[in-house]
C-alpha cells in the first residue's frame, strides 16, 4: 500500500455552494434512500458568502473514521453518513502521489480509515442549507480523493443519500434534481441546467429572521406532511410537473417574471402543505409574512415583479432581485421596515457581498434612519420592526463545488490529521 | 291597506346565533347568488354570548328603506341587502294585526318601505361572524314581519344571498349548509344536523387576538384563492365531500377524537389554500401558531384530543373542549400564556359564561399570576405573551332564530320607527 512506512497523510480540500430551492422539494417516497416525490430545482448560491469547506484526510496511522464540524468532534455513525461512506468507498480507485511516494489500491480503501473537518462559513442554526452544502462537500472532496470516476450528476446521487437537496449543491448555476423512477435510486440525481454565467444579473438577499420557535426539521416534517396531508401528493403529482417545465422555461429565458411567480407561488404551496399536515407545521413567522406582503406590495405597485421570495423550512426570506438595481432598492426598503438594533454596525448587519450598501448610498446608520417610508406602502402601516431580522446577506448565484489545491486551505493539520488549531 | 291611516307601525324583533363553521366553505362557484364550491358545517354560537338582535319595522309613513347598525345608520344599496329585500318582499303574505287594527295585503308590500335597527352584543370588527348573524337576523325577522310561509331551510337560501355563512345561522346545534347543484341556487340552504341539545356537553372558547395587520376580507379572499389555488379545486371536489360524511357521523355519534381531528385539520387547509392563493393571505398570525402549538402539544400528552381549534378569515381562536371540566382547564392554560395586562379586571378579560373562572379556581389576577406553566410545556419554553389576546369569550353551542315578543327589547321606537335612544 505505501512505499514510506504508515507515516502518510493523503488530503484533499473542497469547497461547496449551499442552494436554495425554488421548485420545493418536500416529501420523500424511500427514506433511507431519499427518494422524492417531485423533481426540484433550485438556485446555487454564491460559495463566496455561503459555503462549506472540507477537508479530508486518508492514513494507514487512522485507526478509525472521525469527523469534526466547524471544529467540534460529531459522531459518524448515522445512517446517512455511513450510507455515503459507504457508496463512495465501494467506487474508490487506485490512487498515486508520486511526489509524496504514497500508492494506494483499490482494494485498500476498505481498510484505510478516514479523518473529515468541514467548516461553514456562515451560522450554521441559522437555516440556511448548512446539510445541503455539508453532504455535497464530504461527498465531492472524497470523490477527489478517492479518485472516483462518476461524473458530477453520478456523485450528486451519493450525495443524496446525507440530505436529498445536497444533490443539487454539486452544480453551480440553475440544478434540476430528477426524482428518477427506480427503486434502488440510481436516477434520482441533479443535472445543471444552465452555469452561473447564464443568468449573472440576480442578486439574492438573504433575511436571516430572529425566531423564539423550536422549528420542526424537514426530516420529520417531510414525514409528517407524506403520512397526513390530503393536498401533497396532488402537489407532488398534478401540480409540481407542470411548474418544473415551465420554470425551467423561465429560466432558459431569462424571463424574470415567470420566473418570480412560480418561484413565489412554489414556495407558498410548499408551507401550504406544511399548514396541511397534521399537527400543522409552521415554518413562516410574522416577520416572514410581512416580507412577502412588502415584496408583494412592490411587485404590484411596479406592475411586474421585481423580486421573488422563498422560504426554506424556516423563517428565513430568500430573495431574488432581478438585478443589481432593483436589489439595491430592495436593500433601502428592508432595512426601512428592519432597522438593526442601534447598538449595531451596519457591516455587521449586512453581510457578503455589502458593497450593494454604497449602490444604495447607505454609508452608516445615520443614512438609514434618513431612509424614507417605500411609496407604495401607506404611511399608516410604514411601522418599523427594529431587532426581527437578526441580519442580512447579499449573495448571488455562485458555481459549484471546487478542489483547493493550496494546502494552506486544509483544515487538517498535514503532519497529525487533526484539525488545525483554530 | 289600513284601518288607520298613515300613523301606524308594525314591528318584529329577533335574535339570531353567530355560527363558526367546523368544516369551512371557502371559494364561491358564483358570486352573485353565493354559491359555495363545497358542502360546510357548522355549530351555532349561544346567542347569550354573541348574537345579533334586529328589528324591522314597515309603515305607510316610511319614505324609503332605512337601515341602521349598531346605531349608526349604513347604506342599503349594496347588491347583498338589495338581493334579501327582493327575495323577501316577493314572497310576503297578507297581515293582519286585528288588536293594532292594521292590514297589510301581499301586494301593499312592494310599495310599503322598511326601518331595520340591528345591534351585535359583542365587537363588530372583531373578525367573529357578525355578518353571518346579521343577514340571518334581518332575513329570519322580516320573515316573521311579512308572514312569509317558507319553512327555515328556504329563508337560509335568502339569508345565504346576504352572505354565505348566514344560511347556518338559521338553525341551533350543528348545521350543514348543502351547496345544491341548480344554477338559480334554490337548492343550496342550510339544513340542521342535531340540535343544541344533542351535545351539550361542549364548551367554546374564543380567544379573541390581537392584530398589527390589515386583513383581507373572506369575500375579496374567496375569490383570489379560487382563481389563483392550484389546490382549492382538489380541496372542494376530493377531500371535502369525503369529510363531510366523516363529521356528520362524528357529530352524530358524538365522537369527539373524530370531531377534533376533522375541526383541526380542515381549519389548518382551509389556511393552507389561503397560502397557496397568489398573493398568499395569511389571517393566522404568530400568536394564532402558538395557541394551536398548545393545544396539539396538550391533546397529544393526553393520549386523545381532548380540545379543537378552528380559525376564520383571522386570527381568533375557536377553542372547543369536549366537556366543562376540560374547558376550565383550558381556561387556566390560556391564562397563563396570554395573561390580561395588570391593569385588566378578569372580568373584564373572560367574557361570556365566565362562571368556569370559578371552575378553573380564578377569582382574581392574584389567582392567574399563581398559575403554574402546563406540565406538558417545557418549562424553557414556557414563555407568557402579555397582550396578545384581547380577551376570551366562553360559549356553547347555542339555539337558532327567536322572535322577541317583549316589546321593549325593540330597537325602533313604536311611535317614531326610528331607532330608541341608546
Amino acid at each position: 500500500m505505501t512505499e514510506k512506512g504508515d507515516k502518510w497523510i493523503l488530503m484533499a480540500t473542497a469547497q461547496t455552494p449551499t442552494n436554495i430551492a425554488v421548485i420545493k422539494y418536500w416529501g420523500k417516497r424511500d427514506e433511507n434512500l431519499i427518494l422524492p416525490v417531485n423533481d426540484s430545482i433550485s438556485v446555487t448560491l454564491d460559495p463566496d458568502h455561503l459555503c462549506t469547506t472540507t477537508t479530508v484526510a486518508v492514513s494507514p496511522s487512522f485507526d478509525q473514521d472521525r469527523m469534526w464540524l466547524n471544529g467540534k468532534e460529531i459522531s459518524l455513525s448515522g445512517g446517512r453518513y455511513q450510507n455515503c461512506l459507504r457508496e463512495i468507498r465501494s467506487r474508490a480507485c487506485d490512487v498515486e502521489d508520486k511526489e509524496k511516494g504514497i500508492k494506494i489500491e483499490k482494494k485498500d480503501w476498505e481498510k484505510l480509515h478516514l479523518h473529515i473537518a468541514s467548516y461553514n462559513n456562515f451560522p450554521t442554526a441559522a437555516g440556511l442549507a448548512s446539510s445541503a452544502a455539508g453532504f455535497a462537500c464530504l461527498v465531492f472532496s472524497l470523490a477527489k480523493l478517492m479518485n472516483l470516476k462518476e461524473n458530477q450528476s453520478q456523485l450528486s446521487a451519493i450525495a443524496r443519500q446525507g440530505s436529498g437537496s445536497a444533490c443539487r449543491s454539486l452544480f453551480g448555476g440553475f440544478v434540476k434534481w430528477i426524482m428518477g423512477k427506480e427503486d434502488n435510486g440510481s436516477d434520482s440525481l441533479a443535472v445543471q441546467l444552465v452555469d452561473e454565467e447564464h443568468w449573472n444579473e440576480l442578486v439574492i438577499i438573504i433575511a436571516v429572521v430572529s425566531s423564539r420557535q423550536k422549528e420542526t426539521s424537514s426530516t420529520s416534517g417531510m414525514r409528517e406532511s407524506v403520512q397526513t396531508s390530503l393536498l401533497l401528493q396532488h402537489r407532488a403529482k398534478e401540480i409540481v410537473p407542470k411548474r418544473v417545465v415551465q420554470m425551467e422555461k423561465a429560466i432558459q429565458n431569462r424571463d424574470f417574471p415567470s420566473f418570480a411567480q412560480l418561484t413565489c407561488a412554489d414556495s407558498n404551496q410548499f408551507h401550504a402543505v406544511c399548514l396541511d399536515s397534521s399537527p400543522p407545521i409552521f415554518y413562516m413567522n410574522d416577520t416572514s409574512h410581512r416580507i412577502i406582503s412588502y415584496v408583494e406590495k412592490w411587485n404590484r405597485s411596479e406592475g411586474s415583479p421585481q423580486v421573488a421570495y422563498t422560504f426554506d423550512a424556516g423563517p428565513n426570506a430568500v430573495l431574488i432581485a432581478r438585478n443589481r438595481k432593483v436589489a439595491a432598492q430592495l436593500l433601502q426598503k428592508l432595512l426601512f421596515f428592519f432597522p438593526p438594533n442601534s447598538d449595531t454596525d451596519l457591516n455587521s448587519y449586512v453581510l457578503g457581498d455589502n458593497s450593494i450598501l454604497q449602490d444604495a448610498g447607505l454609508n452608516g446608520i445615520k443614512d438609514l434612519e434618513a431612509l424614507p417610508p417605500p411609496p407604495e406602502i401607506n404611511n399608516v402601516t410604514a411601522q418599523k420592526y427594529t431587532g426581527d431580522v437578526n441580519y442580512f446577506i447579499c449573495t448571488k448565484p455562485g458555481r459549484g463545488p471546487v478542489l483547493l489545491s493550496d494546502e494552506s486551505k486544509a483544515l487538517l493539520d498535514p503532519e497529525t490529521g487533526l484539525p488545525k488549531k483554530a
